[in-house]
């Protein structure tokens, strides 16, 4: 079947260096270039038909030089992207990155290691990040950690660790239907919608996941936690986990962190803490008792390329015991068997804590950024970000036709343009064309949610290149198309 | 609790952009030498102590200087790699990256988009490079994909599409616990690790995970796994699904992929295909033959990061049923609805696909490769890797002192150093330490398995740089090494 070997051997290297070489600096200076000018752009500009057209053709059988590649990168590409990189991007909760990061990145893929195991710098580089966020996180010395895509995965690994810890049984090896009692766990009804997703994954059910409710800031109800925990007892249950919030999605409300670590220590629960963005603040003195109570919890995910403001993709997990987390994932068949010495050997395995077997180097970037800037600088850009905030939200509240819609805890203002005489519905229809409109002006990027029906525009900050100017530039626009809409639907009846 | 606002607003950028600038072009100067001239380094080298004590520091506080960072990566990390980049790394299964692919790094990390939904090119992007791997593994356009971290990843998408569709009843909502039936599936006693992982993870309890003994070839014994699953209904279990693997990691066998297609087929199971590196074989028409059967599944698992020398992080889900792989992960909170139009528009939302909302443009080195070389090279460059692993196994054949120990079916070849009169658990010590001699030479990178409780040195070929001559070279060092150690436990008896 296989057929005679040919006698020229191939390789995917560049045939002249030299003229790759231009090309690659060429590449670097229109990114140096793109970033430094962000701020001379649309935000945001939708996709042109023909840039869709073109990415949508057949695989490429022949190759195409360097040069042209890069070409259709440049014109089809690079002029469309989310925004999340423009000073007046705050949509969902995302970072911006930034150009050294950016050149990490470069790094990393050029030494291409595989962080799963074995003997090798990038492991140390990896076990130093995360002595790192330990630190910065007051975790203590002996917990583990794992750099992770990002907090849908750090969540997915901190509650596999706390079922498979749990249960009162070998659930890795008998699964969930051995269970001698149901295993329920708790969040509040803020809880991100990825805390669903991982505990229908590991097979637990969504209706094991409690939505406990919450008071008028948005934070978890101590009170109907115990309350809901004790009938489930009754019930012949097994409430094994408590998930607190350090920063819902929708509004940035932090649980009583400290109150939900007493109440998991009371009760024999696990106590898993997810800090996606909330957790940042921990990096100020000035802020950081708002997530007092974070400390104490069993695990705890954060997200790098939120807060951190590294580019994607940089979660981290952190586990209190390492034993329980190593027993959750650790698998180690002939050809992953550890050696004592050479490339196998070392005792950084990180493939054992993990879903992951092969792993990138993102531990590159994030080093290479907290040696570049300091903790402090980034403490100092949390509360920035969390100040833009309370301006925004002062802005909102000095302006007649503005409504605030929640409070603001850290960093998210929820409002929506209400110009009164309107009912709920039509400020709900109202709003939703504003902020497309906002997006389609390619002036802001805001994202959205609704709260308590209320359709709002939301503004996330969590971007190192936000001035307040900014946010005065926000309020103008949508005011202006706020007023222009419902001009519009006056005139239309 | 709040500060005062600091009149000051900082930003994580460079504060003198044409400084940083021209150390951003040594940086890429620097690497772009390091991957050239990769041919004269050695393929590793142990980390020593002063660097491991130098990646064992408190945070650092304060910012350091960009050329100081760099230079701490220039002689601390650099020169340290895992080695895989090298023509003489064939240790488990990894690519070396390429230089475009590292420069696309660059340029993803540079726009920084979040791939988890909304209306920006990036999507398009992936949406285009997962219409391309359907083409080129001969899955119908209807199916939909998902690029992930990698293949233990694409399996746990895979298998928990399996799980959900097979279940009968609505296990994201009832969990495990509420199976009229225990579910159980299948996979020969060869399959990769992370199909246990994934099972575990699952909750399905690595029990419902049914090892089918393999033929001389590692193959799946069919016979066996039909007795098996007529064992199980009748026991009254619930047999859901069969994974087939292409490319085992211990030998590179091939299960019978049409045969087991046609037994789920009649059966009525899923059939998932962990196609990790194997799969690539597809790619060329001279030895597509020996994956015939694996465009029949229902999930296929594949690993760009190995077999299409993609740098890390690059897998690949496809599913057949793009609806049913939606309805495994699909879940919309009212911050992630969907608009009609502006940047939270489009219909491109990965995340409903995955575990992951925040995801990176890890499409775009996949895009422009593809581009770069075209698919028939690719073909060629998995069929110049074959050729090498017969040129190996003759090599091997040829000489009295080397013993292989398994058939070479793809690019895998695994033998030992044997000079007689040894037994075996002296040829395992004593091929275990060749290993390692050969590692801390840094002369060539095999990995190392165990078959039938004889140790292996493994050479796995998935590397663009790798040329006849290595392994020429590789085979004079094992034979040196062997009788040098050899000689040294023959002295010390």
């Amino acid at each position: 079947m296989l057929p005679t070997p040919s006698t020229i051997e191939e390789t995917l290297d560049p045939q002249n260096w030299d003229s790759f070489r231009q090309l690659a600096h060429q590449m670097l200076d229109d990114m140096l270039d793109y970033q430094q000018n962000v701020r001379q752009r649309p935000v945001w500009q939708p996709v042109p038909q023909d840039v869709k057209n073109f990415l949508h053709q057949p695989v490429p059988q022949a190759p195409q030089s360097h040069s042209q590649v890069y070409q259709d990168f440049v014109e089809n590409i690079l002029p469309y992207p989310m925004g999340n990189i423009h000073p007046r991007f705050w949509g969902w909760v995302m970072g911006n990155g930034t150009p050294f990061a950016m050149l990490a990145e470069m790094l990393a893929a050029g030494m291409n290691p595989n962080l799963g195991g074995g003997d090798h710098v990038a492991n140390y580089v990896e076990a130093q990040v995360i002595e790192w966020l330990k630190e910065m996180f007051h975790f203590p010395a002996q917990a583990s950690g794992l750099l992770v895509s990002g907090a849908s995965m750090a969540n997915l690994v901190g509650l596999t660790v706390a079922r498979n810890t749990c249960a009162g049984y070998d659930v890795r090896k008998l699964g969930l239907g051995a269970a001698p009692k149901r295993m329920v766990l708790y969040a509040s009804q803020e809880v991100h919608s990825c805390v669903q997703k991982a505990v229908e994954l590991l097979g637990l059910g969504s209706q094991a996941l409690r939505l406990i409710p919450v008071n008028d800031a948005y934070e978890m109800d101590l009170s109907m936690l115990e309350s809901t925990i004790a009938d489930d007892r009754q019930k012949g249950l097994n409430p094994f986990c408590v998930v607190g919030t350090a920063g819902t999605v929708n509004t940035g409300a932090i649980d009583d962190l400290q109150g939900l670590a007493e109440i998991c220590h009371r009760e024999g629960m696990w106590f898993h803490v997810d800090g996606a963005f909330g957790a940042f603040a921990a990096l100020s003195p000035q802020v950081e008792a708002c997530v007092e109570g974070m400390q104490l919890a069993d695990s705890l995910a954060l997200d790098l390329h939120k807060w951190l403001y590294m580019p994607f993709e940089a979660g981290c997990v952190m586990v209190r015991s390492k034993d329980d987390h190593r027993r959750a994932f650790s698998l180690t068949p002939e050809y992953l068997a550890h050696a004592e010495r050479g490339l196998a050997g070392g005792s950084l395995w990180f493939s054992d804590y993990g879903v992951q077997l092969s792993r990138g180097f993102r531990a590159l970037k994030v080093w290479m950024s907290l040696k570049e800037h300091g903790v402090q600088k980034f403490g100092r850009m949390v509360v920035q970000n969390m100040n833009q905030a309370q301006y925004l939200a002062r802005l909102v509240d000095s302006h007649p036709c503005l409504e605030r819609l929640a409070p603001v805890q850290l960093n998210i203002v929820c409002f929506r343009y209400n110009p009164g005489e309107l009912d709920n519905s039509a400020l709900n229809a109202l709003n939703e064309e504003l902020l497309i409109r906002l997006h389609e002006s390619g002036i802001a990027a805001p994202s959205y949610t609704t709260l308590e029906g209320r359709y709002c525009l939301r503004v996330c900050i969590t971007n190192h290149r936000s001035q307040r100017s900014d946010f005065d530039l926000l309020i103008v626009n949508v005011v202006r198309l706020g007023a222009e809409i419902a001009l519009e639907s006056t005139t239309a009846q």
